[in-house]
């Protein structure tokens, strides 16, 4: 029987806990985890497991096939032709071809077929601007290297919550400006797609949020829903799902509502993310809907301030991993059928 | 040694699941709460608990004093002058009267001593305007009857989190304009006095959420944040109280975050409403702080699509009903001070 094939993780910023995070992971997650490898400095991460005394054995690996049969005994690190020098807790402008190193190669394993997934350790974007990093964030990064042309949507899914936001990275008032039928309709459209070829869930159920306090209390509050969202839902109904709303915000994610979809489509950032690190910070995981390659985050930052100090938890990378595997075999099921 | 100075509950809209609730929070739970009485219709009481098999005593009183000598065996109801005639799940015009009567009069009871706090049940604006009602909502309706000339600031608060936001019942468009550096330190300056007197924390620690995804990121997503948040803050800070800010909106609720605050600043309706539904939904109790008089209210509404049906859940009102004893407990021994 063949190896079965990796899921591959990227260094991110290595001044960050991402380091930490990855082997913890592997140290007391590597039985309950699909096998992955990391594209990173060994000796870094050895030095990491040394200072925080945690008992991993790293396997340099050259190749992605190689992952999967050292998994269970060594953690398999694929070396990067850049030079890494970190300390933790310090951003370095040096690191910033290494960290980009990790982040190509894993897309183009992905795209490759030699991974089945691409789970991404937080970066800070400011820190690789002087290497020419020129995208609004890590995602925009991604969906240029898979290809471009392709529009990238963020999910956050935990196991008591699936939320899309439609707007992300805008301040609150452009949000208000750029939100159209049209953007709605192509986020829902993507995040049923998603529900149905990377979940599984063969009719999905779709809520979308309002915009304003109790959906704009039939107009007084707001003619956003009634000029904006109740077309676009209407237009949603096509792609064979049932697609309810505009639900009043405050309502939409109280215990008795979050059983009635599989996943809620929000008109702003917030609006999204509040609700989800409020009710399940540790086991929230970013899933980059859109992209030809499935790619799965910790839905944390680098954690700077924590970082080399030992008490980061590896919940969410954990939780990215399996997320990704999950999606990763769905997509094979859907391919297959 | 005299009765214990009761709390006032008001009948709600009639059509909802107020007398329902009502009922079950005395059957259920009257060893718990200090005794109330409700200004309602005994009859209609008596109708809803025998529909319902709630096993309920009813007695009429006719002053406020004979409530807590007869709470343990019976549910102490005040009869109305106005009549009342409602079917469970349907509005009728008719019952306007009676609503603001019920109001009236509590509000009357809080401001000469004879109750030592008011809880109000759900009410339907709408049902209300044909008599002659030209308030916002309910709680302006309150402001008004215990002397105008004040700003009520509403406050969600529930054993996992308390929110105060700075513009409730508007546009989201419309709270981005009405954001001002003054109106966050009235609400901020409310909220820190409602702490200390109404909660008994000598130090409040006040958390103020930003307006922005990640509160503006430098101002890269918006300058709210550096042109009216962070001014306020620094002005907050002279009125004793541990103030800081302005948070990531999504960073504000995490289990990590929700220690680090007594309560959070928020800059609209839904990103206070959001987190505290989403969290603890069935404990979530509205307070109306700057009265003159101690105002709980159940975090939910008339849910006439329940009503008579006896699913309704008291969880709420019960802690609305302990919380405005235990707040107004706590004015007392300010005062006493």
């Amino acid at each position: 029987m063949a190896s079965p094939v990796p899921n591959v993780l990227t260094m991110g910023e290595p001044a960050g806990i991402g380091g930490e995070i990855t082997l913890k992971a592997w140290a007391h997650h590597r039985h309950a985890v699909q096998p992955f490898f990391i594209l990173d400095c060994p000796e870094r991460l050895r030095g990491i497991a040394k200072a925080l005394s945690l008992d991993v054995e790293i396997q340099p690996i050259s190749g992605a096939e190689q992952a999967a049969d050292c998994f269970t005994a060594a953690l398999p690190v694929m070396p990067l032709v850049n030079a890494v020098d970190a300390t933790q807790g310090k951003i370095s402008l040096a690191n910033a071809a290494a960290i980009m190193e990790s982040i190509e190669r894993a897309v183009a394993f992905s795209l490759n077929g030699e991974v089945a997934a691409l789970i991404t350790n937080p970066i800070q974007k400011d820190a690789l601007y002087a290497a020419g990093f020129r995208f609004p964030g890590h995602t925009e990064y991604l969906a240029e290297l898979a290809g471009g042309n392709m529009q990238p949507v963020m999910m956050l899914a935990s196991p008591m919550l699936r939320v899309v936001p439609v707007t992300v990275h805008v301040s609150l008032r452009r949000a208000l400006d750029l939100l159209s039928v049209d953007g709605i309709i192509r986020q829902g459209q993507i995040a049923i797609d998603a529900l149905r070829r990377d979940f599984g869930i063969a009719v999905p159920r779709l809520a979308v949020a309002g915009l304003n306090p109790h959906a704009g209390e039939a107009g007084n509050l707001g003619d956003d829903e009634g000029r904006l969202i109740v077309p676009a839902i209407e237009a949603l109904r096509k792609f064979g799902a049932e697609v309810f709303g505009p639900v009043p915000p405050d309502a939409l994610f109280t215990p008795r509502a979050r059983q009635g979809y599989d996943a809620a489509l929000c008109m702003y950032h917030d609006q999204a993310l509040i609700p989800i690190k409020a009710l399940d910070f540790d086991h929230a995981v970013n899933i980059t809907l859109g992209l030809p390659i499935v790619r799965t985050s910790p839905d944390h930052g680098t954690a700077l301030d924590i970082a080399g100090k030992g008490v980061a938890d590896p919940s969410s990378l954990v939780a990215a991993l399996t997320m990704a595997s999950d999606i990763a075999c769905h997509r094979r099921d859907a391919q297959a059928d």
